[in-house]
């Protein structure tokens, strides 16, 4: 299975005890993953069939997604929840998706400085979000980045986002528990909630309650109200899964500056695993989201062949054009880019050539 | 342009003047562009082309989606609705978004004597829900009825959904407008609103507000309250779209029976219509939705040769249980399914049938 000479050592390392070299051995993993070199992405395939072969350490993982808009305290929170974790026996994988990180010059956990402690713990890792600037790369490289952490022992894995575009709407694709941080302003100050995030939440938590505690309440309240609406749903409509969907989405505050409010926040965290694991939502969502991302990646294999086909890269302009200034239906304008490609064996079958 | 004999009489009767052979010919076109012959395919892809180059309509239609659980008024009010603009020179079609007729055997439109008044209207045309079976095939075909009665001169366009799956998104995808109708029970009581719909909304209608004045003052309180939790935020994200989202989802409560607050109703829409098209979110939607369902058609045309190709066809299974199993990565996977089509051109290349 494993053709170059050192990959042995190398699941080896990654699958001994935690020390420095099987950090080495994580990164060189993930290098060789996100590689564009066909020899790379061949020698990540047959090391991920072996880790995976013998343990995937997903049967023991937690993927935590967590969101919150800058300010909202989310480095020091994780920080807090890392090193709380890490005192009980756990290890910590910390990774980030921000598909803006290239172009804001940023990234959201490039200044390892951030989160100084949990950083240079021995338990915990910490990844910079990977700067490819195209979201689904992004995501792309945590999912895979999660799996190695996993086979490596990590057993909380947590996806960091600042919810730029459709960023936590993947983040909570990739999770088994999606994360709001909100900040404590009560009723009509409350700060808005992205559109489509509040509907993923599992926990939401007031974060800087030691700020404010009253307001920190009323936002409990009114979030909670508002959860409500949608949370009952799930009760009624759960036949599409064939299991009862029995989580309400939960709100809490804490302070993760005094540290205070970690305890119910982990029992929570623990009561929605227990609750989903029992529902058999845990593994149905864990299923859903690995055969989800399976077909978002042929999707995007298709997406490419087609876009550089000749015909349909010469034609597109012209079409996408035409329909939206509506002199051409939008199905029908589908039909003539499709039909290009298979009017043209030879060229449609060229490989596409990765840059 | 028009290759078939009958086409040229066809385009005339769609743009004459209301009356019996229009609607025939309505009918007609329909069906045309719904038949899986591609003979048929081309002669509506004729016909649409003709009378888009001359009239598409889009310019003065509204596109108006309606969804609602069962039971909360739907057809009593688009009945109300429907004779209240046709009373104000409108002309109205009612077209359905249903993948469940099929399956429940009922279509929601199937009985027209739901909407007895208006359906024997001469300006209206209300059409069932097509029972394609799959969400995709229905959206399909609903987008494209919605331009043969727009080139046809109908101005109002309701398209109606009883929110099976994602059927509302995929009525919000494709209208002007999304509203919702709830039932006037406050508070805890009132019925969830399914998750990802909420956002979606332009306009809450609370009905059967004659039952009980202060539970549907209450509930579109509570309601109101829910979604600024939302709505406040495209106000501070709409850079996006480099234009100001100034529209803030509005709640109303009316009774469809009695007739009473259509008034209000259409004065909120016509003023929807007027924030929209000045902030140019109106023509940004209508473009984003046109190129959204042209890459939908592409991603699913793309979908079905990659679905029928018989290596991709033998290794699916095995492959899918792998991934699901935590045995193989799924970016793995589907770097090898589409291998194994660039592996093999000639029955890569072999058309879809279309069945």
């Amino acid at each position: 299975m494993l053709t170059h000479p050192d990959d042995r050592a190398l699941v080896a390392q990654l699958q001994a005890t935690p020390n420095a070299s099987q950090r080495r051995a994580i990164a060189k993993l993930i290098t060789l993953l996100e590689s564009t070199l066909p020899s790379h992405r061949q020698r990540a395939a047959e090391v991920m069939h072996t880790l995976m072969a013998s343990h995937s350490g997903q049967d023991e993982s937690l993927r935590l997604g967590i969101s919150g808009v800058p300010g909202v305290g989310k480095s020091t929170f994780i920080e807090a929840l890392g090193l709380f974790l890490i005192e009980r026996g756990h290890r910590v994988a910390v990774l980030a998706v921000d598909p803006s990180s290239q172009i804001s010059g940023g990234s959201i956990l490039g200044d390892k400085t951030r989160m100084e402690r949990l950083s240079t713990h021995e338990q915990a890792f910490i990844r910079p979000s990977p700067s490819s600037g195209t979201l689904g790369g992004v995501t792309q490289s945590t999912r895979e980045a999660m799996r190695v952490f996993e086979a490596a022992g990590y057993d909380v894995i947590i996806v960091e986002t600042v919810g730029v575009g459709q960023s936590e709407t993947a983040v909570a694709g990739m999770t088994d528990l999606f994360m709001l941080m909100q900040l404590p302003n009560a009723g009509d100050d409350l700060q808005a909630i992205k559109r489509g995030v509040m509907e993923r939440c599992d926990v939401v938590v007031v974060n800087k309650a030691d700020l404010d505690p009253d307001a920190a309440t009323r936002a409990q309240a009114h979030i909670t109200s508002a959860l409500r609406l949608f949370g009952l749903h799930g009760r009624h409509l759960s036949a599409e899964h064939h299991t009862s969907v029995a989580w309400q989405p939960t709100v809490l505050s804490l302070s993760a500056l005094k540290g205070s409010g970690l305890d119910a926040l982990w029992q929570t965290v623990q009561r929605f695993c227990e609750v989903q694991k029992h529902s058999g939502r845990w593994q149905a969502r864990r299923h859903e989201q690995d055969l989800a991302w399976m077909w978002e990646r042929v999707d995007a294999g298709l997406r490419q062949r087609f876009d550089q086909h000749p015909r349909v890269r010469a034609a597109l302009p012209t079409l996408s054009e035409a329909v939206t200034a509506g002199r051409l239906m939008a199905s029908l304008a589908a039909q003539q880019l499709l039909d290009m490609m298979d009017s043209d064996p030879a060229a449609a079958q060229s490989p596409p050539e990765t840059p």
